[in-house]
């Protein structure tokens, strides 16, 4: 998947030596191959540099094999496939980071790269402020000093609420996202460069499809490069967070403070109670059911309800949960 | 309680006869009976209608014996009130929904009704938007970008703070209310349609007494139908949610990730420690302490102390915490 | 630690006389010695008045000996050091409360003291406002509809994200604020006064150091006298709150709804998982790890591995995990 120009200017191509230099890496290929694009490694393309973290084992089967470059450790570089140069570096995720910030720079809120196009039948309350590049669809809503970014695209009869701000991103229609809510700000990726704790830049997008809920002050993050996605119907919650790369089925219900770490997936018609967190990388299986207060760790399978924390089957929760009780009451309870 | 036409525009009275080819529901009786206003089953009026949904036996008891008119499933039909006309529909809370959209109308942030009524004492920070028919006290202060919804009323004193934003609600004095607080958006309330999950519309409002505190990026959502109110001197910290149709006490502290479900009832003086949550339509007596981090799902007696999730009273959690801590300790130490 | 009058406006020195009249202390020393401000007990310096609530036996180690005046219980007023002039009255916080209100004004967002002073490079997008007093920095970034409170200094490279708000704060270079986050905000602090609950005036700062990240829609409260502190480099997810008087170090990471509660300090490098939330004046030791939805309620060494709620070392958390599910497993499983 490409990076989006609507949301990241292409800052231009440039060349493997030049990212060799920039980065302190050691390369001994076509100094003069041409660099479009940072790009992750599962789906990489020829004008695309990716990078590797890991083991050389795991080398050949996570990156793709039209991939243009890759930033790797001296160790990993023997696992690449063929035909994809190898830029050797000790911090191969912390290169990847100062390429991406050579080819292409987030359109910042002032960004001027046209006007916005406004539906005639659209309405703009008092304070909403609407970027270059924008498009709103018919009978769209935007409330009072709302911000919607640079190039978002908003469907029709999409309501968006008081305050609310939304960028990198495409949202359906017949869409409501109440008031407070932030879509489309970088996830949170962290990684340590060589002077202390550094931001991953976020390169990806939010798609919200139609008739979605997304509740006041509520917050979904951008993809870090692929998207974070929510499926149509799905109803989100007050002051929820959707972390980056989150894929959310259909018919999703997630109560207050419900946060799906990144990478999660979730299946159609999932439902969770009030405080659900779900550890990063985990699936839930369609149509399973979390009680309220659960803290899942590991993927959940299909039609299935789990509570605690970590998260079991509810019957055996509840079982824990009423043994330990009888184990712990006082003496003169228990002799009754 | 009737739906209030400051924040909700009356459409025009219909009949039971446009209503019941509406949502095509089967009905014998006067199809030119009048229907003013949806409203819900236990208080609804003359020219209400309301709807019943659970098993026949006890439509009796749930249902205002002077309710307009009830849809209801066939099979629960029998047990409606003499003089409520039923309207027989396999979704009664879905047909209600379709009968709430052509009665009334939710007041959009643009709404034209007349000025605001901004006392002459009041300040508008800049970028402040008071909507039409809404009116700030003597001495209030509207932070910069904040907004104040159509009809909203704003007591003396009474401070918004930045980017905060209240519709839907009536708010006393001496009030203070942090940036970024949203109050009366709708709650979370999610039926099933035909085509998948639906919003349900939420008619009700948020009444805050004097002195309260609403702390930053915290939510008040208004009530289904009736209000949710916040007694006199509670305190809530910043990052609460608090449900539709929940009713605080006064002098109640709620610390910060407070999540209180829809129609929880808290009594006077209630202290929550930080990440409380409670479960929907449970009531915490008067005077009781809830730990940080308790999760509750029954009710609470007035003036006990509770602590884990889910909830038991505080000396029986600690004893189960030491209890289970001392079983698993390592071998070497328990036989010290 | 003086109260700062770019945020708080002095109104002016007032006398021990006066502020007895006031509080209805009980006071016989000299009535014309001049307070020009209210302060913590224990910095507390020649025209400071503090106060102290507590046993007499613990006045004495509490109170700065050069603090000028105390609000203090009879009992506890014999330990105070000699010099410290004595108002006795029976409320000694609440007392303390009605003399700062006579000596010290928050700021407000209308305050006119002076023009913004917005570097050449920097940059206010449609709707940011920038109140009295305030200094954005060179190639600063302020958001659309963003609010930058009076007196708040903005250090260069900095970018405050859409619709977020910040007062009494001192920002560092190249801090990232994402949307909707709000810094400044008074702390929580509620006291019994003679009618109910009260909220304890926040006369201190938040400073934020070089290189942070603060996410969408966290909150940073500012200190009660003391400052709230960011170290260097620390990255804050989305949806966090950070009490009064935290003291985060450098490198610290906090991921998604991490709750610090007041006065806690958090050493160098530590990383918090999902959902943590520290009790008030805890200390985290450097480097120690704590896992996602641990509720902390005691002090951590560094560099060591906690979980669970109440938290315990990481290993005895998963045996314990581990055992719990053994005994309660079903029989037929056990048998195996």
């Amino acid at each position: 998947m490409p990076v989006d120009p609507r949301f990241f200017e292409p800052l231009g191509a440039t060349t493997l030596g030049a990212l060799a230099k920039l980065t302190g890496a050691v390369f001994s290929g076509d100094a003069g191959a041409q660099i479009d694009s940072v790009a992750p490694a599962n789906s990489a393309g020829r004008g695309d540099i990716c990078f590797h973290e890991g083991a050389a084992a795991k080398t050949a089967a996570s990156i793709s094999p039209v991939a243009g470059a890759c930033f790797v450790s001296e160790a990993a570089a023997v696992g690449l496939p063929e035909g994809v140069a190898a830029l050797i570096v000790s911090r191969p995720r912390w290169a990847h980071i100062q390429a991406g910030h050579v080819l292409h720079k987030l359109r910042e809120w002032d960004d001027v790269g046209g006007d916005p196009d406004v539906h005639e039948t659209a309405i703009l309350a008092p304070g909403a402020v609407v970027c270059a590049g924008a498009a709103i669809g018919e009978h769209a809503q935007i409330g009072p000093n709302a911000v919607i970014g640079p190039g978002v695209q908003i469907g029709c009869h999409t309501k968006v609420g008081a305050n609310a701000s939304i960028r990198c991103a495409l949202i359906g229609d017949f869409v409501t996202i109440l008031s407070g809510a932030r879509i489309g700000e970088s996830g949170f990726g962290v990684t340590g460069g060589p002077e202390g704790a550094e931001n991953i830049p976020q390169w990806g997008r939010v798609i919200i499809q139609d008739h979605v809920l997304v509740g006041a002050n509520t917050c979904i993050d951008r993809g870090a490069f692929a998207d974070t996605m929510i499926g149509e119907r799905t109803k989100i919650d007050n002051l929820c967070q959707i972390g980056h790369n989150v894929i959310l089925g259909q018919n999703v219900l997630i109560a207050s403070f419900g946060g799906i770490s990144g990478s999660v997936t979730v299946g159609d018609s999932v439902q969770m109670g009030g405080r659900v967190g779900i550890a990063d990388h985990v699936d839930i299986g369609e149509g399973a059911t979390l009680a309220a207060s659960t803290g899942i760790f590991r993927n959940i399978p299909r039609d299935e309800a789990w509570g605690g924390t970590p998260a079991k089957p509810m019957r055996q929760y509840l079982r824990e949960v009423a043994w330990l009780k009888k184990q712990v009451a006082p003496k003169k309870k228990r002799s009754e």
